[in-house]
């Protein structure tokens, strides 16, 4: 049995004066298990992380948990209530443009400079020196920078704050209509058949400002630069990014599911008692992030999205069709546009209209079987 | 066999002085049918209209026409490219907010004016001359105002020009999230059984700025105007909203059902050869626009819409469940709203994130069975 | 002196569950003067009345009133918050496009109901009793639906109830791009000359959804019911509608002239000390409102606005210019629109880019001179 | 005399299947001066751009060019014509947030590798040839990716593609609320004082995807990698990015003083008579990039901008007053925020009302008076 305990952050202030605040539930650990850090609902619209973390709360408070748990639904309170129209404009700030999930943190230069200056610290001393230096760096540069930082980057330290202190990041988001896939870092793919999700993308140690990059980056590169000095150490942290179906769409029981899959995630690294949860037999596939492909709208038009998500799909097998209802009786007024190469689709477009050079399919290809 | 002539018609121009055009197909008839008019697309998410529109166009061109056609998809050039996020913006003009679907001219003098002027005219030049009256006033109201329209009158005037034309106007609709369902006027309430539609709402003879009430409004009114005067008359015109589907979506098979369902509705008025399409065998309902509820959020949060489209739901049957993560732990982190009374839900809100207060579900209440 | 009194009031919930308030600051009043409500920035981006607001606040702390005075800034906090780009899109709810100022109250029947059942009541009883029979309505109308209402409803209700138990209501706007002009039922026209506002519009005793028209036209109905019996009474509330400038722009020291004019008028009415405060002598133009026309653009492209604000036009006189880059060496690149009769322009669109179809300007015509 | 010819390029489709097009004026030279590419309003709400290219035109005709100018207003259809409420948003993809203005291409291995391969070519060969290869790239990359590229990438690539033709490009852009300045890249200080603009910013080598660096990275890292094998070559092409006022502001009054700017320019490298137009006498100030400073609102609110555009600031002096209507009676309610250090405001932001986050004011410091 686990306490759980609420709070709330302060993550910006409104122009009419009201704080936006973000609810946090935390776990304290009985144990030394390794401290877990889950945030959902980073873009607005996708809200189904929020349904993982009930359905996780509802069980971890029956268990016994070994390592603190900290848990964040609705983390982004700008985002969610964003509307324009019926759905959710809760993508990118309105006012900038900027990803909202692009604003996280990261200092290259820290992890060179931490190694050269403490070549033979012990491996728990480096975890807690360096760990402490990154808060410290983080704070500095987003919480006392004189001319201030943008909402979103403010935003993203407050949580990044609270990630910063985990051993195991997961932030749990879903694709635009999506099937479930993983992005993991390339230094731990035997991760990736941990959690049932049948598709999984590797990640290379570039910092294009998620937060699981942000929470990675900083330990995978001190890794490389203790490296470069002749010496092996672990990456001390474990950071994924869950994409958990499609945004717009709520479902407490599939939400269960997942939390079942993050639960045998936990019991494989003893946060909670080790074999109580086990990751579901079924075939997984990967592949590496370079050939993760985007099929962009080369004509515009109404598209039906034929090719089913998650599903291997053959080069010259449909991917939409396209009506053209300015063009009836030419030759175009439908046509159907094929995939490139075999491939596993794994979200494709929220809408049926699209302009020339929108994004339709999201591909696996080059894709591999995992093994456990 | 028929031909389809295609052209366009230039309904505005965008800021950078672009032309805004709309497709207009028609179709000559061959005998003295009654004229259609057809019209998809107004809101600019509501797509799968166009996809009846080019089923429709498929089977016309096969078959004889007894009366001319005109069918215009992508009826909202502005509507349909207005982007917001993923999805397409096009329920209201983005400047003003005012509804695309209501900016239709109705002048509700003329039919009372015109019946006292003509107190005997025969049938038929009643149709002629009072159709030529209020087609000269759209013209005189929407193109020859010295101090202009607003875009969206401009549009709506492009449009019901066309539609003036015919003696059957149908236009085709989406819900946000929806089953199928037709409003049909009152007087013509026999008519709901011809289309392949399971539900219907009835409504009276008022205008409210939409394409079908400003079609069927001025012949109902002279008919009730000819009736104060003690002479009974038909109305003239009829007009109907169709109800097909949820917006953001396609689908050219479900189309042809569809198309198949207007085509059993010409074909008993005779626009077609006569028992060439029949209506499907179904237990169609009805309601009186007066018992279409609509039940507003009294919680905000995120929801999980649990009433299915289009079935029976027995008062305290669940509608939605909402899910609060800022109150875990407290009693109301979920919560189901229930049915007050028995109904058939029709249509759902698109997002699984409302406001307090945004529309959740509409619903038949107090319905009824049709009969053939 | 006056204490102030500050309070808040709950509006709606958001979907991330928070709550949005509005701040009430409220003095009690030491005598028996009409009680005032006094309201700002209904339109998220017409941000000047929250200024002029803070102005009174610092005046009136300094003087002594005789009635109880309410100050309501911020009123719409979803309209305060809600960006699209740069700018605050805050006229209408984002979902539906329902014009937040045009969702308040009025039940028709009430009053010619009141007035036949209470046919001889004293002047202060149908004061009494009347308000306490609309606020009921109110309540049970806008509060205790079964269905819900929407969220624009729901706010407005919040706000009209502590309205309705005002003497004087004063909602504070501001155009796009505008001079100050007033918004002066007919009923009391006299009072137009007591602000400082150089024009006027008078409106008709139509209900369109303003809070104005909410607050004046239970009342002013009513004194029509009994006129209808024979009975003459006065109209017992007054409420107008001040148009503050442009929207987007804040001005401490303008507001500080804007807050004497309002306090010119409340002297008047005995609410501060009567002769405190002067209307400035300045020459006051008014239109009828059915004269108030609209110049839509006939002309899509970029837009210089030529006509000076608040200064009459002769007809003939340039209104706008605009630019056609798609048509430089054709005629019409640059072309000037003139005013079709003399005018006095009081506003224009905020934007340099228009469409065929949008508002350029808004025209006193016919219009006349006020005397005191 | 030069005649001018018009085209127009298609930029992309949009859902309802419309080209977007953009018009191209072009003059041939009659002689061999440098060949100039000007382009405005790539985002929507800058317009003033097109008012310079009108009066650009308006004098170009009437005198000789020596070289080829290609003058492309109106460079972003989809910007221009995306509203939202009364103002134009178009400074992003409404579906993904790119900014419009950075999806210009840069290939920066191709200095390097033709440098290495082309270590003797002369001069004129280095030019024509490398543009050959960069073009080549653009069009491979942009227009021939089987799985296309987003709707930003193409319009970017269209216009590149004729920039890339040109030894001047000057790409026109404004503010929000702006003063006029200019980004001048650092091999060329000495043009910063060709133009009529009082503020520069001088930026280094790097490609942060804006027009301007997309035309003259490839030839500065060209010259660096020249230089590194020990030869000095010229940079060959010039490009800049014109600050011109404020968005959402039309006139063309002011654009004339600005096309003289651009004509003494043009004048100085005899792409017109030399001599013909010369820059005004003005003090002139500069800054390096990285001292040109943002300052965040680091609290919500209402706000007055009290620092006066273009002119210099003391630290300590005032930039802009908040008014927090929320917390009247405390302590905070209205606050100002100085300036941090000696500073020129250039611009700042659009709106008043900001959230915390929201950029307020641009700045430079450190600046500097250049001198011809």
């Amino acid at each position: 049995m686990s306490q759980i305990i609420s709070s709330e952050v302060e993550v910006t202030h409104m122009a009419n004066g009201q704080a936006m605040t973000v609810p946090v539930y935390s776990i304290k650990g009985q144990g030394n298990g390794p401290s877990v850090y889950i945030q959902a609902n980073m873009h607005g619209a996708e809200v189904q992380g929020n349904a993982v973390i009930y359905q996780l709360l509802e069980q971890l408070k029956q268990l016994d948990c070994y390592g603190d748990i900290t848990l964040v639904p609705l983390a982004n309170p700008i985002g969610s209530n964003q509307k324009s129209g019926e759905f959710t404009l809760g993508r990118f700030d309105p006012i900038t443009g900027d990803n909202w999930n692009r604003g996280y943190h990261f200092n290259a230069q820290l992890p060179q400079q931490f190694a050269q200056q403490n070549p033979d610290l012990s491996m728990s001393d480096i975890v807690s020196q360096f760990r402490a230096l990154i808060i410290a760096d983080l704070e500095q540069q987003r919480f006392n920078n004189p001319y201030g930082v943008t909402t979103g980057r403010f935003l993203c330290a407050k949580l990044q704050r609270m990630a910063f202190e985990a051993d195991i990041v997961l932030d749990l988001h879903t694709g635009p209509i999506s099937s479930r896939h993983l992005y993991c870092p390339e230094y731990t793919k035997q991760s990736a058949v941990l959690f049932d999700i049948p598709h999984v993308l590797f990640i290379p140690r570039d910092f294009d400002g998620a937060l699981d990059e942000a929470c990675f980056c900083p330990w995978w590169q001190l890794q490389q630069a203790y490296s470069d000095q002749g010496r092996a150490i672990e990456v001390a942290v474990k950071a994924f990014t869950l994409e958990l179906g499609s945004q717009e769409w709520l479902c407490l029981e599939e939400a269960k599911r997942d939390s079942h899959s993050i639960l045998s995630y936990l019991s494989h690294h003893s946060v909670i008692k080790k074999g109580s949860f086990e990751p579901t037999a079924m075939t997984r596939y990967g592949c590496d992030l370079k050939d993760y492909r985007t099929v962009y709208a080369n004509k515009s038009g109404l598209v039906e999205y034929l090719a089913p998500l998650g599903q291997q799909v053959k080069a010259g097998e449909p991917l939409v069709r396209t009506l053209r209802m300015d063009r009836y009786d030419q030759d175009d007024v439908v046509e159907v546009t094929p995939a490139l190469e075999n491939c596993i689709p794994v979200l494709h477009f929220a809408s049926a209209s699209v302009n020339q050079g929108t994004e339709l399919y999201k591909l696996l290809t080059n894709y591999f079987t995992l093994s456990r």
